[in-house]
């Protein structure tokens, strides 16, 4: 594993801009287009523009759309777009290029994983901790009432026993948005093997800041989202990964017209159609999906091994200052253990992130008291890093986050 | 119902003129930008851009997601777009301002309500009638395999017998995509009640072309598309309405955290928001919402039954026209039956099409042998209905389709 820049002894602002003349990644910061003055650190919820995401949007709807209107689905291969950005990501979570598709939310994409994971599990149950990120426990709740499977809802790191003891289908994320903690892929794809057990993976918070090689892990079933780490835009269409030998043995439950081997015949009954293709399900919304396509283009070339040891670097960087204001945090503090953001822990925590976004640094905040810290390795440089963490001491220092503006709650936070 | 203007006195390309320019629906054209000397008559699949919405979606990219990020959920609205574009909505369908969301594509919310439907209705079975959009048909496989509920496929018309029978859930297009052929919503939902079945309306085909006023039909459940008739863009999200009074009472399977009464409380169990709101699952498009929110101000200040009346007269000509030349129509000759296009059958219809695009007109053809003519009011115009068809003229008769180019087949048709 590639060892990162050694960011403990980064004590200087100059440090970081050595840091940042060394950084193999440098270059990529010129393909965002961020807002003059800001410190982006809210990549593990929603990335920023690429020129060419936003030159992309344009020419869809201008020429695509507008001139080329109905005929765009084939000359402008709209079509096709579900599985060539699909092969983009495959690179980006390690897997074999026609086996990711990009199609509907994670929310959706969970339920239809889950579903079809069911048959071939050696138990009827869905597994999911209490600590997952909300929407896969919902989604579990829904599809077990559904179905008339078992749900488990385990404790923190209870699932993959869970899994062990009944064979069932565990849902789980690979970073946990709270706090960054990783899993080891491949130990738990073993056990599940051993016990008869499916997973299905959440790649949401994963995908962008790790080199994941979720293929020689094991991975067989995973959804992820593509408007964090991967820039797609807001709201842009999430991915679907099935392992091709398991493609073929299930079904997906929202068997859409898209999903269909011959969709534009037009026939009654329904024919899945080969691979991981068979996950879509109805019209594949374009302009998000163009968007998408333009903003992975910031990942080509990149060695993801380097994307790895950048993001641990400044996380590295994070810690070893909130250690210096005596700020607790949740996250792993071994780089090799953790996603892309840092959660710092603060009861203010929500005030002092909105005193931050005043001073144009954009972190965010969970409740009831985590500010999370997104140290995307593409646009975020060491020295920007120092300079959040300093506003954030001065902050603290001079209760700046004391204002009755800073308090008031939005509704989305 | 307004009459429309008597277009079987549609002569000559100059009575075509008068009937536009007494047409009170003439002014919306303007807000549309068509590729010059285009004459788009296939509304029905994919509708056009108009300038607000190309805007709109400029507007989005470069200002709200570039410079505002992830502030951009609250400051520019985004957490509300799913249902304030609703509310827009709502007034095309005829039902409250609160009972419609934008969510998801119509495959997948046909299949949450259908199994919302299925606790409410007297018998757990699926109806479809096989002359159905064929994805409505699937979804209705797929939503029975996961559920346990029965399927039944019937012949086309048989669908209200069986809901009468069996007292189950009828998924149901208002208007055939093939024939065009509509349905008497209120007696349908007259016999759902009697005999406690349930009706999920597809409005794929017929939102924007008729004066559907759904809540005083009974409705209760519908979803549908807005790419077509409503020219949100490609792939633009899907609808989802369902009646108040029933809201309370079902639940969607893919409890998703958008459809939560409290998303960012970030609880562990799912606790589905009041309305309609609870069928929201994943974060939603933004780019496609926002494009779909600025192409329904087209229809802002329209009379519903001034887009009625000009939808049948446009395709009262095609007809009239179609009889001259011979050609079969399968769609309806009662204006007050059929929807927004018109299906013309000839064996050759394939390559028929292609020439007509050729020549810059654009309808669209479904497998084996329908020819499909929108007549969307907003932007088609009598002259432009006029001309068409005798371009079509001209083909049948110097047999222009009759050459190999127009046989190749594309991947969309």
């Amino acid at each position: 594993m590639t060892q990162p820049p050694r960011t403990r002894d980064a004590n200087t602002r100059e440090d970081c801009e050595a840091l940042d003349r060394a950084d193999p990644l440098a270059l990529a910061r010129a393909q965002f287009t961020l807002p003059d003055g800001v410190i982006y650190l809210d990549g593990h919820s929603l990335g920023p523009a690429t020129h060419a995401a936003l030159a992309r949007v344009e020419r869809t709807a201008r020429e695509e759309w507008r001139e080329g209107l109905i005929r765009s689905w084939n000359t402008a291969g709209w079509i096709d777009l579900p599985r060539s950005v699909g092969a983009k990501l495959a690179r980006l979570i390690g897997v074999a290029e026609g086996d990711v598709i990009v199609t509907d939310s994670v929310s959706v994409n969970l339920f239809k994983l889950g579903a079809a994971a069911l048959p071939v599990a050696k138990s009827r149950t869905i597994i999911v901790e209490d600590s997952e990120f909300p929407t896969d426990q919902y989604v579990a709740e829904g599809l077990t009432a559904l179905s008339g499977a078992a749900m488990m809802r385990v404790g923190e790191h209870q699932g993959i026993l869970a899994l062990q003891q009944t064979g069932g289908v565990l849902i789980r994320s690979i970073v946990n948005y709270r706090s960054s903690d990783t899993v080891d892929v491949a130990a738990f794809e073993e056990i599940a093997r051993a016990s008869g057990g499916v997973i299905v993976w959440d790649l949401s918070h994963a995908t962008g800041v790790l080199d994941l090689r979720l293929g020689a892990k094991g991975a067989r079933l995973a959804t992820g989202c593509t408007y964090k780490f991967l820039n797609g835009g807001p709201g842009a269409p999430a991915f679907v990964y099935v392992h091709d030998e398991l493609a073929g043995k299930i079904a997906s439950p929202i068997s859409g017209w898209f999903g269909h081997a011959d969709p534009f015949a037009f026939n009654a009954a329904y024919a899945p159609c080969e691979g991981v293709s068979r996950f879509a399900a109805g019209t594949p919304g374009v302009l998000s999906l163009a968007a998408l396509d333009a903003a992975l283009d910031a990942f080509e070339n990149v060695d993801l091994k380097h994307i790895a040891a950048k993001t641990g670097a400044l996380g590295d960087l994070v810690i070893a200052r909130a250690d210096a204001m005596g700020l607790a945090t949740i996250s792993p503090r071994n780089w090799t253990k953790r996603g892309g953001h840092i959660s710092l822990l603060h009861d203010q925590g929500y005030a002092i992130v909105q005193a931050l976004v005043a001073r144009k640094i954009i972190p965010d905040f969970r409740a009831p008291n985590a500010m999370r810290f997104g140290v995307a390795p593409l646009y975020v440089r060491f020295v920007e890093v120092w300079d959040a963490m300093d506003q954030l001491a001065d902050i603290l220092e001079t209760r700046a986050w004391d204002k009755p503006e800073f308090h008031a709650r939005s509704k989305v936070t």
